[in-house]
Order: structure tokens, then C-alpha cells, then sequence
């Protein structure tokens, strides 16, 4: 049992397939130019319920458009998703249809599966198609690599520009049954809220209704995904999806298990943010008091995604004056005379106005919180009281780095 | 008459003193560290009408909340502006307001004429009071810089981390009479669209009826100031200004005039963008083919506000991906499929899908363009067309380089 979790969920490993039934694998095809791995295969148990979220953007990528009309036609029951790393695929017209479709066609072949129960990602450079000649050979080697312990093979094969993988599980006693959720991402760039440029995946080893799924981890999305942002840029490919399949699990755990699936939710989003191309630090700011939680979610957004502010946290510069312009622009209504603020447990604004504070206490505060950027608690926490309202809401993001720019001004030439 | 305004408006020295009947000044109080100027003065005619625009933060300095009533309490006669460099005076609390009070009464009573009439604008850092014991003794000294050829001395005197002022005058015979458009602005940080962060004045000396003149500016504002960006971030002291005094101009030449006003915010904007902190170049977006303006201007200001186009550029990395990337995510609907885009003369995207280009040209062209970024004609230039439609925009933005981030993370400390 780890701290991480006081509750009952506990850390297990394995990742996605840490639920039951749940297999993975992952292999390096030659997609991209290096020898990392980029071909993932997650297979999923029959009778499972799947939800789905994609990008908002309206240049999306064919596998897209595809994925989300597969999952309606079948009424949730999904049982294999292929996610490869390298070229995204989208603006590739009618040739990037026809690839995604042959790729889920030779698939569905392999796996002795239909079409339309197959999904496809990909991750990558806007405006490249995927080598086909590769791809479709490597078919049989991913299916072949398939495990029920590959969850850490697939977390690898699915990052781009990202340093670390984002991988977790846990796993708790439901009256009696031991039930798993299991989770992988990737982020790393084009990361802002709006469904939620990036790649996300749950697995989850027990049954619940499709409606009871659905409004479960659209609230999750709300809170973790829809929360982060890295440089304000939404992408053409993001897509969340999430299984789950087992015996139907009693309604009166649904609370729980809702617990459960937001601590993994969660968990995957701050790793995303905490890992966003050149960051030092997870900043994480939590607004309360607002109307109510949309416009809270929204000024912690702002903040999260100011520029000003990412500049002045990498400087470990405690200029809240950012962070009240930030909050000033939003669109969100309040009253400035209300507000207070505190960067970690010191309070540098009262009622909308400066309170003398050690400057020198607060900047090494934040160089502290830098150094440990992986572990889980280490973040730059901003707290905002915007008003008496019962609106609450948190928001995570990146410091804005030298090395941001270094990675983005070369990135195709 | 030079080849900038092709028109009969031609450009003329002076800035804000070019028209007749204004006069400026600019000292250095010692407000700031530096032995920079740091206090400019603007004297307004009799008998002028000014229109005013401001910041809709609701983080406001108190000096933005005076000057907005003053202009409707006095029904746009308004005689003198104050400007000070340095502190914002904003979320400074009631200590704040009496500062600003004091500031304007001092000065009313040294020109004789009411407090109602003279407006302060405030730009520095946020939280920071303004050091009343070095205003108030200089108030005499800047009231006796005035001239009629004062408006360079003002120009200079806005100015924070800009490295360039930024003025321009045009002057044009209308039916007979000489009349003249000048203008100066600063930007440089939180510059973005919303009115518009940053200082931006105007001086015209011709009698143009409130109503008329206010639609105008109005009109002339969406097209400029509100049509760039360089961070994203929007200030808490923000404010434009025009004034007009003179003999009542026939209505015959409201268009021309109103061809005029635009050339000079258009030329202040662009200078304000083109010198956003850390920029080596202007980024030019224009829309065409949307359902109306209004979409256009959102699609090119979500163009020239993203961190991954802005990074491309700087990298000059013909990286159309993240430009499409940009239009999916900008909220306005269109037809991903009718999507054509232009970087220079050069074609990348047709019907939604990229086509050949040489890279090398294209790199080439946009190394060409940051060279000479002060130039009035070089700017990266982008043509969308992004539908069928009549509606017409223009963005305006520049690259981001590791130069922002150095002068952003550590701007206080």
C-alpha cells in the first residue's frame, strides 16, 4: 500500500494489463528513424464496454473519424486498439484513409476479429503517412509480442518526443472482488485542454453499463485530461479511450470505483504535464471560491497556461502580478477585491492586493520543488480564493523553458 | 510622400505633435532604476473630443477606472494625459487611487484647468506604487518640456522593455486643408489582443462629431491594436487614446480620414508585434473565405498566438502542421477539406492536403525576412484560405525565442 493512495486503491504494477484479461505488446517496427519501439497492440476482453474522447480539432486525423464511428456502430464493444508512433497521419486525405483502414483490415485478419472492432492510433508529424510497407509487416511480430504482462512494452511503444513513459495501476477489494484499473499515456507537445492532445488508455477488469461508464470517465476527462495544458496547442490525433469488462460490479460501488479511475486519470495527466517538452516542474493551481466548478477549472487553466507565468516559475520568480493579470483576463466574472493567493504556504496577495513576503523564501521554495519534478508530490503549488462562491477546480501545466523552444524551432527540418 | 502610404496620406515627422495645436514632453523623473525617461505629457487643444479604449481585464489599475469616467463625465473634452514608466500602480489598493488622485490634481492645478480634464496612464510592474515623492516635484519639470515639436521626447518616455519607440505621422490635404494623423505606442510584454496591452495614443487635428470619431476608433481598433499578439497575455494597464480637435471636418472626407486613422494604428500595431519581447520578425496571417470578418481575424490571431507556429518560425521551419493545427483548434467552423495555405509565395496546403514544396526555399525566404525585421515591408508572411466565404482578417504576431524566456523569467527579481 502506497502513500500515494490513502484510500483503499493501492499501486500495483503492470500497467495496462494489470486488470485481468487485458493483454499488450510493443515492438520497434522501423517506423521512426530511430530504433525506438513505435508499434503498439492493446487486446482487450470480449464484452467490453469502451468510451472514447477525441481531439475537438476540425483537421483530425482519418484513424479519428474511423475510431469514433467504429465504437458507435458497436455499441461500445471494441477489442483491439493498434497505436503507432512516428507519423500522425492526419491531412493525408484519401491515401491516409485508405492506409488506417488497410492497417485495421490486416489486423482484424491476424486477430480473427471484425473491422469495426478494431481501433487505430497515431501519433507523429502532422502531414506524414505511415510507411506502409513497414507497417503491414510488422503486423504479426506486435500480435505475436502480445503478453498479459506487456503493459510496460506497449507504455514504451507509444511515446514521441516524451522522456519518460506514463504508466500506472492499482487495485482494491470490491465487496469481496479484487478489481484492477490500469492506465499508459503520451504528451509531451500540442498539450492543452479541449480532449486533450494526447494519447490515453484505461483498462479496468470488471463490468458496468455503458451509461454508468460513459458519464464515469467524461467527469474523469473533466477533472484530468481537459485540465492539463503544456503550450496551448491542441492536436489533430488526440484520443482517450478507456475498456472495461468483467463480471457487472454492484452500483453501490460505482462511487468508488469512479474514485479509483480519477486517481489514474489524474495521475496520467500531471505525468503528461510534468513531462511537457522542456519542463522543469508540474505547476499546479487550485482555484476556489469561483461561481461554480467550470469557471474555477477555467481560471486555473489560464493561470496554467500563461506564458508570463510559465516564464516567471522557470525563473523561480515569485511575480504574482502574472498570475492576477492572468486571472484578470480569463473571461471568468469576479470581484479582484477577494481575491488572495499563496505560491506554496506563502500568501502574496490579501483581498486583491500585495502582502509583504521573503522573497528570497519563496524563490527557494520553488527551487526545491524543481529539483524533485518526478516524484509525485513534488509540484509548484498555487492557490487562488477568487470569491465566496462553492466553484472548485485544479488546473496543471509546465514552467516555459529555453529548451521548449530548442526542441520546437527544429523539429521537422 | 513616400512608397509606405501609396495613398494621398503621406508620412510627415513629429508623431503625436505633427498635428497642429498638440503639444508633448518627455523627462526623466528618476521614476525608473535606469536614467531612462520616465514621464511624458501630452496637452490636448480646447475644445477636443477623445475616444478611449481599455484594458478588459478585470484586474484594473486604477488609473484605467479614472480615465474611463473622466472621458464620460467630460463628454470627451479632456486637455492633458500623464504618462509614467515603471510601476503599473496596479492592485495597489486604495493607497493606489489617492496616488493617482494626487497626481492629477498636482498636475490640474500646474496647467490650470480641471482635474476632470487630464487622464494618467501608468506601465511598469504590477503591485508596484508609483515613488510620489519623485512624481510630484517633476510634474513641474515635464509640464516644461512641452513643445510643439515634443513628441519624439514623449515617445521615448512610454517606453519599458521595448528597444524601440514607436511614432508615426501622416499628413494629407483634404478639400483644401492640410490635416494630420500622429500617433506613438509602446507594447513589448502582455501583449495580447482585448485592448490591447499596451499604451497607444493619437492626436488628429480636424473636428470630427464624438459619435463619428468614437466608430471610427472603434473600427480601427478590431483592425490593429485587437488584431495582435506577442504572449497571449492581456495587461491590467492597457489603454488607447485619440484625440481630435479642430475646425469641423466636412462629412465628404470621413472615409479618407478614417483610411488615414487606420494606417497609423496599423503601422503602431505592427511596430508593437514586430518589437514583442525576445522577436526577431513580424508574422503576418491573413484569412480569407470565412463566413464573415469576425472569424477570419480569430483564425489569424490563433494563427500568430501559437507557441508551436511562433517557435516553427523562429526556427524557420516551414512547418505547416502546426498551422492547421492551430485553425482545427480555433473554435471558428469550416471545411478542413477547403483549406489552402501560402508561407510567402510559396503554396504548402491545397484542398486540406500538403503538397511538394522545396524546403529549402521556403526556409530561405523566412531567413530572408527576420534579417530586416524593422523594415516596413518584411514581415513572414501567411495566406489562408480557409473557405468559400466573404469574410476577410488580418493577425499579426512574432516568433518566440529563447530571448523571451530570458527576459521573461527574470523580469522582478
Amino acid at each position: 500500500m502506497s502513500s500515494l493512495f490513502p484510500s483503499q486503491w493501492s499501486l500495483v504494477s503492470g500497467g495496462i494489463t494489470a486488470p485481468h484479461g487485458f493483454w499488450a505488446g510493443g515492438i520497434s517496427a522501423g517506423l521512426k528513424s530511430t530504433l525506438k519501439p513505435d508499434l503498439a497492440l492493446l487486446l482487450v476482453p470480449e464484452n467490453s464496454v469502451c468510451f472514447g474522447a477525441f481531439t475537438q480539432s476540425l483537421f483530425r486525423a482519418s484513424c479519428i473519424d474511423l475510431g469514433q464511428r467504429s465504437i458507435a456502430k458497436n455499441k461500445g464493444r471494441i477489442r483491439a486498439v493498434l497505436i503507432n508512433s512516428g507519423q500522425a497521419n492526419a491531412c493525408t486525405g484519401e491515401q491516409g484513409l485508405k492506409d488506417t483502414r488497410t492497417a485495421i483490415r490486416e489486423l482484424a485478419k491476424l486477430l480473427s476479429i471484425n473491422e469495426s472492432e478494431v481501433l487505430m492510433c497515431s501519433t507523429g508529424v502532422i502531414g506524414e503517412r505511415i510507411p506502409m510497407d513497414i507497417l503491414v509487416p510488422s503486423l504479426a511480430e506486435v500480435v505475436k509480442s502480445l503478453s498479459s504482462e506487456g503493459g510496460d512494452q506497449a507504455a514504451q511503444a507509444i511515446l514521441t518526443t516524451d522522456l519518460r513513459d506514463k504508466q500506472i495501476a492499482v487495485q482494491a477489494n470490491l465487496g469481496g472482488k479484487i478489481v484492477s484499473i490500469g492506465g499508459m499515456a503520451k504528451g509531451s507537445g500540442m498539450i492543452h485542454p479541449n480532449m486533450a492532445t494526447m494519447l490515453g488508455f484505461i483498462t479496468c477488469d470488471v463490468g458496468i453499463p455503458k451509461n454508468i461508464w460513459n458519464e464515469m470517465l467524461s467527469r474523469s476527462v473533466q477533472s484530468s485530461f481537459n485540465a492539463i495544458t503544456v503550450d496551448g496547442d491542441t492536436s489533430t490525433n488526440d484520443a482517450f479511450l478507456a475498456f472495461n469488462s468483467g463480471d457487472t460490479l454492484s452500483s453501490k460501488h460505482f462511487d468508488f470505483l469512479e474514485e479509483g479511475i480519477q486517481k489514474v486519470t489524474q495521475f496520467l495527466a500531471k505525468a503528461i504535464a510534468r513531462d511537457g517538452e522542456g519542463a522543469n516542474c508540474l505547476i499546479q493551481t487550485e482555484v476556489q471560491g469561483a461561481n461554480n466548478d467550470h469557471d474555477a477549472r477555467k481560471l486555473a487553466r489560464t493561470v496554467c497556461s500563461s506564458s508570463l507565468v510559465k516564464t516567471a516559475i522557470h525563473g523561480c520568480d515569485p511575480n504574482w502580478g502574472r498570475i492576477v493579470a492572468a486571472l484578470g483576463r480569463s473571461g471568468i466574472e469576479f470581484d479582484s477585491r477577494f481575491v488572495s493567493l499563496w505560491l506554496g504556504q506563502f500568501q502574496l496577495v490579501k483581498d486583491g492586493q500585495p502582502i509583504p513576503f521573503d522573497r528570497k523564501s519563496v524563490s527557494d521554495y520553488m527551487k526545491l520543488k524543481m529539483k524533485g519534478r518526478y516524484m509525485e508530490d513534488d509540484c509548484i503549488s498555487l492557490k487562488i480564493v477568487i470569491g465566496a462562491g462553492k466553484g472548485f477546480g485544479t488546473g496543471w501545466g509546465c514552467d516555459l523553458s529555453q529548451e521548449y523552444i530548442h526542441i520546437n524551432a527544429d523539429y521537422t527540418t
